[in-house]
């Protein structure tokens, strides 16, 4: 057999792998055909001038994949039971490349062709009202962090292993249950937080563990699109309720002639308005839940940030029923990239809940478990806050005052006292789109708060405005840019 | 109004907390009932010796609760549209405790019942054979992971933020696109890698898009039961294919009458029978899945860990079609804690993937992704895989002497040449609930293989040893202590 094998006795890549490779590619190409008997190993390492040896781990090698076929006492050949033809265009690819997956989305896949993603990253215009929701990061304590990670590392003997328990590491939701009982009037125990990532898995866990196809939830309208996204994703049917000052207009539950599954509300500051849900409300969307069996899921995911009042408790608190799941977020209290939030849910819930993060993606990651736990234990998290609490306040007030000031009737504020954004309406004749484009063209990013409305259409004029990570200089300058925009525009 | 308020001027509560507490307790309590006028804030403050500042701060607390109403030009009431039994019964807690939520779990949350949890953390017997796919832990270069983290922390003004991809990462999708083209001669661009929570998530959000109630998927019969569990909580129906010693037999599928949707399989190294799947069935299985639309799910979990011979290459990289999709884990080559994995897709499913992704968790977190693609990029993960690949194989030989100098005739080893498990059948007349108990008598932790099997009963005798966390010298007592057993049971 002549077989010319090209072998670099000087590269950098071992002998034994350029001679699997040679020898494959020849099988590949064709220029061994199957069945044709290969060179005994002797034989083969004379001729190319190798060690027995190397030819042994190349053959053992092909002979393992398939590629050659050894007949006892009788020799080694090229592998007679592969198809020649299916051989032959291994090297070009064996498979059209132009063959189109004949697969199929199931009905979750297909319904999220209409998910709004994220805007590439890109050059963003230097004042952003549009991180609604966005901390202030250049104050957050990444030194302290640091350390806080570094010495979990310490551990690394626990920390690195496969969770021992998807609910999450048991001083971290100890530290949040107490957390919780204290600051947002929360009950729970330890046993009841579940850790999560970030407030979004925990809506899509309750969405998926409770929603059946055609199922009802109820939202707010305005609300969070994003859990619209999520509970239209697992087939449900939303229900939008209109919002008042004092959040949910609770009294047309009962209008509702077909059964309910959930009701998704933001009570603490309902997102986007910024209304506190009344205690009037409360009470009666607890009763109303109790009456139909429905479940009520409570996000609470800026109650931290009230300015001019105390914190409203939680509205799982007024209430010893099973009925409320409760969800909060460390992404605005800390950082987003975290991705880090928990769900309090009713005791016997907690086991359909564990397998379903389990299932999922098994625990949340553990080092940052550890970090957070000592953060809060320590009383760093309640610092943070209380010197968040000043800042935003003061920037919310730099806006609104900004905004009064600049704007005068031209704008409504809407749910100015609480929260990391303001909902403002402008009264113009310009479009959405127009508005958002001229901010733009003058160095401001402006959101629309249309996505927000299940009909965009009502949300005409309403936007956005986030301000806790811009300076109360950039905050002046980049409402009387607006302000330009309005003026130009009056008719 | 003669009305007993507790204020103690000497608290660290501040007085206007106090006085909210007291009269919202008041009103709880039905001592203030609806429709009561409430006194003057003047006169509250005379009465009680405290700033009228104090109680105003109070009353707009309670008004903005709902607890309180003003009538202009009247005064404050305490609310009337409150029903009076609601609001009496809040103290004590207002609907009966033992109601039970009536809220059915949906299709998916009511399959989870039969998933099995990990067992709770506890103490373990000393000689731990049941970690099959645990890394060494105490080799990990947990100080040069601390240092990578810190660095990353330097970036707080970015690394903090929202996650501006939700497919992860740019640097360190081209750090796994470079790595899985060049050690496992996959296919791929960057654009294709999606970062994941572990090869778990990658799993589960396969299922989700691409999976419906009813659906067939073929998974190897044994198999990785977690992956299976999936594919059932998705409502899907598994077929179980059999595994000889050269992978699924592939030959078998053309028997299957009815239309597949997705194979699932871990060509590389057979979970958990570590049976290389051999180059003829790889072609046909491809050829397989183009003739029928089905799509491939290639897990290639431990790939990294071969011993004898060089790594066979990805299924994945042996067609130019788009019928495979391909899994990686972080978990076994770092530390599982870690939860980080990766998707290869082909680029006509990256949009879908990456809006899932993004509902269900918008990304993972953004420090660790920072740190790992240093991590890869200044070459530690080629070193650690290496020294780990040296380690492992050692104590894997160790294993396998062991095994065969103490048991002898009466232990088979299965796929002993790869991977950081062996399988083993045990010839004796114990069940497998004793010979586990009995080991665990001598402090050895020994888990059956039965859960890989569609029917348990197949599994009988099988068992899973990790020996990649274990001292040769605990491994060899280990094996000591389970050829007593064995002797012991002799007939």
């Amino acid at each position: 057999m002549d077989l010319a094998l090209k072998l670099e006795i000087t590269s950098t890549i071992p002998l034994h792998r350029q001679l699997y490779d040679e020898l494959r590619q020849a099988i590949l190409s064709g220029r061994l055909v199957s069945g044709q008997r290969m060179p005994s190993t002797r034989s083969l390492a004379k001729t190319l001038g190798i060690s027995r040896a190397t030819v042994l781990f190349s053959y053992d090698q092909l002979l393992s994949e398939g590629y050659l076929s050894t007949v006892p006492a009788s020799g080694t050949f090229v592998a007679c039971q592969l198809p020649n033809e299916l051989l032959r265009s291994t090297t070009a690819p064996p498979i059209s490349s132009t063959f189109p997956p004949c697969i199929e989305l199931s009905s979750y896949g297909a319904t999220l062709a209409t998910v709004e993603l994220p805007p590439a990253p890109g050059q963003k215009p230097l004042i952003n009202f549009g991180c609604y929701g966005r901390p202030a990061f250049d104050e957050f304590p990444i030194h302290l962090w640091r350390r806080l990670l570094s010495r979990a590392c310490r551990l690394s003997n626990t920390i690195l292993d496969y969770p021992a328990d998807p609910l999450g590491y048991k001083p971290l939701r100890e530290a949040i249950a107490c957390y919780l009982t204290q600051s947002r009037a929360v009950r729970c125990e330890p046993e009841q937080v579940i850790i999560v990532n970030g407030s979004q898995q925990a809506l899509d866990l309750i969405a998926r563990l409770f929603l059946n196809q055609g199922d009802r939830v109820v939202m707010e309208n305005p609300g969070y699109f994003e859990a619209r996204y999520i509970f239209q994703a697992q087939g449900a049917e939303v229900l939008p309720i209109p919002v008042d000052r004092s959040g949910l207009i609770v009294e047309k539950l009962s209008t509702l002639t077909i059964p309910v599954k959930l009701v998704y509300v933001t009570p603490s500051h309902q997102f986007p308005t910024g209304a506190a849900l009344s205690l009037s409300r409360r009470l009666a969307l607890l009763a109303w839940a109790q009456q139909t069996g429905a479940m009520i899921l409570e996000d609470d995911y800026d109650s931290e940030f009230r300015y001019d009042e105390r914190p409203i408790p939680a509205l799982q608190g007024l209430t010893s029923s099973d009925s409320v799941i409760y969800i909060g977020t460390f992404s605005k209290v800390l950082f987003p990239s975290l991705r880090m939030g928990y769900l309090v849910v009713p005791p016997q819930l907690v086991p359909v809940v564990a397998r379903a993060k389990w299932l999922v993606d098994r625990q949340s990651p553990l080092l940052e478990q550890h970090a957070l736990t000592d953060f809060i234990n320590e009383g760093h998290l309640e610092s943070h806050i209380r010197r968040m609490r000043i800042l935003y306040a003061e920037r919310r007030r730099t806006l609104v005052q900004a905004l009064n000031q600049y704007l005068g009737n031209q704008v409504t504020i809407i749910g100015e006292n609480a929260g990391m954004n303001a909902m403002v309406q402008f009264h113009i004749q310009l479009s959405d789109e127009e508005m958002s484009d001229r901010a733009e063209q003058r160095g401001v990013e402006l959101i629309s708060a249309c996505s927000c409305y299940m009909n965009a259409e009502d949300g005409k004029g309403m936007f956005l405005l986030g301000c806790t990570d811009l300076d109360s200089e950039v905050i002046q300058e980049g409402v009387r840019r607006l302000a330009e925009i309005l003026n130009a525009a009056e008719p």
